[in-house]
């Protein structure tokens, strides 16, 4: 703690857009001071040179990747770094008696071997896979306090998981029934520059990627499967849309019973009375992406079928707020046992 | 046919996107010559005033909407008119001895009793529902050698039907398992003014909407009803994408065997071997809207998936070409016994 | 005052994008409590049946507009109305004993016979044209304090006085040189609905509108003829972006000397200095709308050009914040004698 | 020429924007065959691998640059290729023989000496910058007629010269008060990846670039300088649009006479009679860039200002079209002294 009291936290992979949240978000949490930004690649630059928006807001130059550095100026990390940087980084950070949020996938599979396959490069050491709490905060939120080292849920595995964890609970739906159609903006595929991300390849198009291959499917179905108490197995299709940002993830499962419009409502707000950020929409009213945006909400909405026994459910989210920087300051809340609402506080930009 | 040989031909809803489409399209027809642009709200007004991008290309006051005048105009009517006015207009249009492409959800229904509860209008005479062509080319193209009256399939079952027919055909998927998560762009909802499709509320912003009560549906079910000879019913949901043309297809199917993706690149080539519309794509690609935009393909891509024994097809087309005025177009074609490609030979508008 | 020390304030066009704003920027005011959200054409209904992102945040049905209610509930009103209403609502509302701040263009212009050639409706009484305080924050502060009403700058004038202003105090350019390229997001036009405004219109396109015939142009030319101490005349034209938010104005004056990017650079930093929401920006730097949105800050750079001896003057806000509602805000904090930044420390959300 | 009697045609940079608009719009060129598509970077593959659009359109895989084999296969080549590349190239080809329509800027300035300030690169021999025709279409269209060698305009220069050069030709407006305000869809910065055109830094975002510092500067003032008969210099900002096509040119000058919106009509449609592809519109008539997308045309539209004695002029093309490909195809069919319009008839794809 520096002489105001506040928590001391750095923030590495300060120049891509998860980090520049992080600080978009912490420059007005009340119990927390930013006290480096960290980037690999731009160390020594003015952050301000990469992202004029923060000019006079946060004067500060970027500094290299030193967790010695780190455990001397801050006492929690947030690592935003790509997947395989947060499996070396983070067990140093740790070892250097500092707190974590790590915001990539590194550390959100509990079986090891899963990394291979999904991710193409070696898992962390198990020790680290185990002391990682998966951050889910309006489903594990208790398993956070306390803790020093929290994985942050991806920014699929977010909305979808909060779609259908309680119906999934309830005993509901059919576990292998379950299809998810998710969408995404394009800030889902991070600051580095690629053909794929050029303005004229976007614009006016909708295109899908990695069908049934996405890293996110394990984090999904190891959450179901705990929640289930069986293996549950999912068919999952993203899709880029021609939007910065935003996710919708449209659901679709078998109902066990002939459960209404009303059912799904009144289960789901009962499952997330008092947290504050999923909204349980009403009764025929579905939400959109941008009714979210910049904000840390959660919004879910339903429509079942009588035709076909289904329930489509939809749920939307801010991939960089919910999705990534917000939740993570969330989580950051449980960890320190704060109201979880803190620096949290924004209605979302409409339009 | 006028002096010059061609066929002369009207073009009711002029003022609409799917007419003003058609205009361009028939531009360049080789057998066509446009005798009438008709529009029941801006009769008397030169078109150039409501679409300045076709100054000095038609030089034409729209004219208002007179059957009697358009008989003696012409040989050929496309009505592109909202559902409910063709209606009542087509049976007008046959009577005085016209041949019609309806491009309006009027006539596509066999089952009269449908159109109270989807379309919320009473259906056409009976008599005009069995007249009634159902124009998807690449399936039901024989049909419409001859006849006078051709019902355009809607912009979703084109992309849908094309996909998912092939599969059914060859028993290859679960009647009773099939799920559309469609996607379109925003000229899909017309030309008409409303909040829905204000710049601000569609920009940055993915909405559903009408999802399972779409009017799209029993024209789907219907013709998979057919295919399939048993009573399908899909579960079917319809996103607004913020793109202004492009229409995408996800569809989901448990297969009824170990298909592979060369196997269904193998199965619909050949179903749609010598139809130059359909561009199936190779093991491995998945089309995006942009690919097919301003032009009258229809392309479809391929996942299996062994690990949850289901099948995603991808199907694309440009809305306002494929799914209204280019299939209308082919419709002609097929009805004069003309070669299917005339007038519709665009490449691609990319980007 | 409530109990709670709060000062009491009251929307009027709470159901319009200005309107809208106010809610989101006033919720996070430390010193103010919305008790009233008001709309003439929505009175009834609760807030989030037209803005759903509202759901769980401000749970209130909008009120009619009654300025005897008003006056019950309310210290201060906001009118976000169209022009030709504030004209006729103010009056009462001040006379009521409330403090204003009005966002129409219906007090800016002093000299009453201005409004028949430019707005096409009558001026209000000019007794209350003198008494409305012309509250462009960073140049005329100081003549808010204390007062009970302030008309708040237009949008295109914000950007565009704050750009020229100091060049124009330091007698630099030629007053008759001037000329402004003004671009704007389509959140400018409202959210009343018109073919102009539809998605498919906008979205890839860019056009202009009321060139040289812009209601903004007299008050630009008001404020400029105040400070040069002579008539200014302007060119100005106006385009429309496919984006929702943003103005950029481009500004071009012949220079009266020989000064270089570095001149203007420190011109401005001294003429705004202790202005927070004005960033003058490094020599070569020229900023971007987005580097602003959802900010108040007005952002300025410079391109002098010793070929042609002219400047190229750019400023850039978020034109419902800076432009709208985030200046009426900084205006009622002026008004009241309050830090200036109250409630407005937004960093621009980017990207 | 082939056994079929066409000109046979290479695309060099055929994996750009402005090579695969050559390919599409070549395609329906009547008197054309395409007998190479050329990439320096792609040499080998299937041009539907980076173009899918092009799936069983364009059957053929990327050639290497061999300016032999380009003269045993072709007649006429395209080089759509980067600026300094054509530079070397260039030469080659026409020593071998070839007719050429080069598309970079490395032909279009005279005097060499120009080369090193804007393009940062040395001239090419000045031999071929005297050989090199500057295509102008509608200016210099008779100088095109039988030779060798054009250089097709800049896409700026384009819009911008089409909408000056006629008033400065009948000495109309002020030879040193010439502004012009040009944006542009991003499509004009290619496509090479860069931050700058990832999509989440252009979506909803303006900025501008290159302030007076554009190479297309001195492209324009030799024009005008030589319409003029003495030396112009303007003022010239640049700016990137969120769209993938369209440039717009607002350009502002003083009158030198009481000119009225009619005057100028009257001017422009007497200059560009009988040249199909600049369409003047009527008096009060502002073109919008869609007006004119995937086509051909240059649109232009008035606005004089009795209050100031200037008057705005607004130019429009798609910059992929008649700002590179179509004026390129409409060049070619001046040196072979065909009809203009061949392969051009295309009417712009609105919305």
């Amino acid at each position: 703690m520096t002489v105001e009291g506040k928590l001391r936290t750095a923030i590495v992979g300060s120049t891509g857009y998860g980090g520049v949240e992080l600080i978009r978000l912490l420059q007005s949490h009340p119990k927390v001071e930013i006290t480096s930004v960290i980037s690999s690649s731009s160390a020594g630059d003015a952050i301000e040179e990469g992202f004029p928006h923060l000019t006079g807001i946060i004067d500060r130059r970027l500094d290299g990747v030193d967790p010695a550095q780190m455990a001397e100026r801050a006492d929690v990390v947030f690592t935003a770094t790509p997947s395989g940087v947060s499996a070396k980084l983070v067990p140093q950070l740790l070892e250097a008696g500092l707190k974590v949020v790590d915001l990539s996938g590194d550390f959100r599979l509990k079986d090891g071997s899963e990394y291979e396959h999904w991710y193409k490069h070696p898992a962390p050491a198990d020790e680290y896979l185990e002391q990682a709490v998966y951050g889910l905060c309006e489903v594990f939120g208790e398993r956070a306090a306390g803790v020093d080292f929290i994985s942050n849920p991806g920014c699929y595995p977010t909305a979808t998981l909060l779609g259908l964890i309680p119906a999934i609970q309830a005993g509901w739906i059919k576990h292998d029934s379950i299809i998810i159609d998710a969408k995404s903006g394009v800030t889902g595929a991070g600051r580095g520059t690629s053909l794929m991300v050029h303005y004229a390849e976007i614009n006016e198009n909708l295109k899908t990627y990695k069908i049934n291959k996405h890293q996110h499917i394990p984090e999904i179905e190891q959450t179901l499967t705990e929640i289930a108490g069986e293996k549950v197995t999912v068919t999952f299709t993203t899709h880029l849309v021609p939007m910065s940002r935003g996710i919708m993830s449209t659901m679709y499962a078998g109902m066990k019973g002939n459960y209404t419009d009303q059912d799904f409502v009144d289960l789901y707000r009962e499952y997330y009375a008092g947290r504050p950020y999923v909204r349980v929409r009403d009764v025929g009213v579905i939400p959109a992406t941008k009714e979210v945006s910049g904000s840390n909400y959660c919004d879910i909405g339903f429509a079942t079928d009588a035709r076909t026994g289904r329930v489509t459910i939809v749920s939307v989210i801010d991939n960089v707020v919910k999705g990534a920087a917000g939740q993570a300051i969330q989580n950051l809340n449980l960890m320190m046992g704060w109201e979880e609402t803190l620096g949290l506080g924004y209605t979302p930009v409409y339009p």
